[in-house]
């Protein structure tokens, strides 16, 4: 294929997830594929992929609009604090983009400006949020009515060690953040606010054993966009994980704001964070694990049926590649495909659940994943009425 | 009775324990009392029991010598760290004492001095070291050869909060450096050294119902004093907290030496002590207990026999004083009244088994003691021979 009729795209951060998605873009003949990151070292991993390499702090103001004129779509991967200010320049650049940046402020803050540019920008484009939403949007379509949504997801060491049995494969401070905001959901068609880390449950999952789901806050966009009465997303650990963690928030251990300490202002998070740092690291070689059970409820033509899905990934030893950047790099890789493809075209922001609820996407993706050896089972069931519940 | 035919008690600090050995002492009308402590507001609560109190600093150099001149004997109830400088003054000042300033130099390093001035000095006069040395050096006297000295002992908080179930009466540092120095005790006649936190096992005590035991380094002067081939001294808590305090401990957050957070040096330590600190703090009011069991099993021509001591202890309402205090300072304040009735005159640095063996001691003890309402059960049984054992 000639060169000039490849298309071009841009990934914007070579972490640990966007070079995963580089180099599974690279893979395709007909892409061209460059990666920009402000650390050498990270892109020098990647140019024996046949990827174009360009360092450069994505960070400085006005950065992006140059680094991106000449993709025909861009991958966002930056870390969470500077993504909504990069996806913002994406989209004031024209570029469609796919962002899996993660930020913490409303995507739909963007969406009259990708709709004035005529944009498609899909965020949160990871696995929850991320193929979460595919998938909830996906079986919208199947259903008259939904009656609920619930997501346990998490992403764990394979071997168990004391006393956290955690790695996290970001910031113990972003990990932590998920253990303070109070998580919201949905009864009753009511929005719900509990603390991070309550409604411990134990939950057996198939090829994993016994973890625990507690609530924190992630239903994010399907709060707003998904119309069931009943929504909750549980993060999972294995068991214990969540009273350490109500241990040290409730004694203060991840207070923000400053106390005195031998006569000096210390931030007890900071200390925290640090502390954990190491312990929480995953290792190299270290193998990770992703479990994800996406259940949607609700009525066709007077049925009442329950969808499942079960998805369980590893770490790839063959290519090193930990199963959070496959499952989340993939989806974003496989999505940024169906925007290429005009498989999905839908202007403005558009979360996940857009792309799920569009023709053929889902399969797309899921075809994908299990191309990549990432399996994502689908139960259909149909319960009973529950007037005839006991 | 006259005034000059009374015996002078001096007592140095007027803390939690100091206050109730003060209140104690000073309900023998042959006794007259002096309270001398830095904090006029810790003497002002002793002013009505017809005290002598006098405001001093016990840590300055030179101050105890004129302070003691009159006393006929001296309560050493000072904060441990400057417990040893204060014994020595004391003792150089030529008076008999009793100390439960519970320091952590070794007390017989002041042994030689004590001999030479011809003084008695019982030093870890409290409950365990104290009550527990003296119900060993009396036990001692019964048997032809000691097998084994087992004491588990703990101050708990009558009701219990998550998620430490725990009080601490004086600061979490000290309690926390008990949770952090390695736990020495004797098995089989050789010292055995394990962690601190180490060995968790569960034990019904009656009255109290289940607490967790675990090791800890408290034997102290049996470690030398005492022929034990087995030997050991273990804290008790509500189930739980041994793991809790070593999750913290292994993550870091007891570390004495400074790590940088934020960019400067934070010793780990004093912040986890300092957000521990209100939580772990008595309020007002809130009740605690003290409970202890010494078991010790030895040989009596040819029988084998156990010794098992029931110490159970609570709060005190009708004065508002701690169960700590009471079992802590009644026992000093008890053996401070043998010494004044030549009941206990062994010259030198005297650990309180060495009063447990001294005829008539324990027996006055564990009568005054339970004239004070705290009942210290003892039971006598014959055990199996070993041999029969499957």
């Amino acid at each position: 294929m000639d060169h000039a009729q490849r298309k071009h795209v841009t990934v914007l951060g070579a972490g640990l997830v966007g070079s995963a998605i580089v180099a599974d873009l690279a893979q395709d003949a007909d892409l061209a594929v460059t990666a920009i990151d402000a650390s050498p070292a990270a892109l020098a991993r990647l140019a024996a992929a046949g990827v174009r390499i360009q360092v450069a702090d994505l960070a400085a103001p006005g950065a992006i609009a140059p680094l991106v004129a000449e993709a025909d779509l861009v991958v966002l991967a930056v870390p969470g604090f500077m993504g909504y200010a990069a996806l913002r320049q994406v989209i004031e650049a024209g570029k469609p983009v796919v962002d899996i940046s993660f930020f913490s402020e409303d995507a739909f803050g963007l969406d009259e400006l990708a709709k004035a540019k005529g944009v498609t920008a899909v965020v949160d484009c990871g696995v929850a949020p991320g193929m979460a939403n595919i998938i909830a949007g996906h079986v919208e379509g199947q259903l008259d009515r939904i009656d609920r949504y619930l997501c346990y997801v998490g992403g764990l060491p394979k071997l168990r060690r004391w006393p956290f049995e955690y790695k996290a494969v970001f910031s113990p401070i972003d990990v932590i953040e998920e253990y303070t905001r109070p998580a919201r959901f949905v009864e009753h068609g009511q929005v719900v606010v509990r603390p991070a880390l309550s409604g411990v449950e134990l939950i057996n999952l198939p090829g994993v054993g016994t973890l625990e789901a507690f609530n924190t806050d992630g239903l994010r966009s399907l709060m707003r966009t998904f119309a069931a009465p009943d929504m909750k997303e549980m993060t999972l650990r294995y068991p214990g994980h969540a009273n350490l963690m109500a241990v040290l928030r409730e004694s203060g251990f991840f207070g923000d704001k400053a106390i005195l300490v031998d006569g000096q202002p210390v931030r007890p998070l900071a200390l925290t964070a640090r502390l954990l740092f190491d312990q929480w690291k995953l290792q190299p070689g270290e193998e990770d694990f992703t479990v994800m059970r996406v259940v949607i409820e609700g009525r066709k033509q007077g049925r009442r049926l329950r969808y499942t899905y079960d998805l369980l990934d590893s770490y790839d030893r063959a290519t090193n590649t930990t199963s959070m950047a496959r499952t989340t790099g993939y989806t974003c890789a496989l999505v940024a495909r169906q925007l290429l493809a005009g498989k999905f075209a839908q202007i403005g922001v558009c979360p996940p659940e857009y792309v799920g609820r569009t023709s053929g996407c889902y399969a797309h993706l899921s075809a994908g994943l299990a191309a990549r050896g990432i399996v994502l089972a689908e139960r259909v069931e149909e319960e009973e009425p529950s007037d005839s519940a006991v």
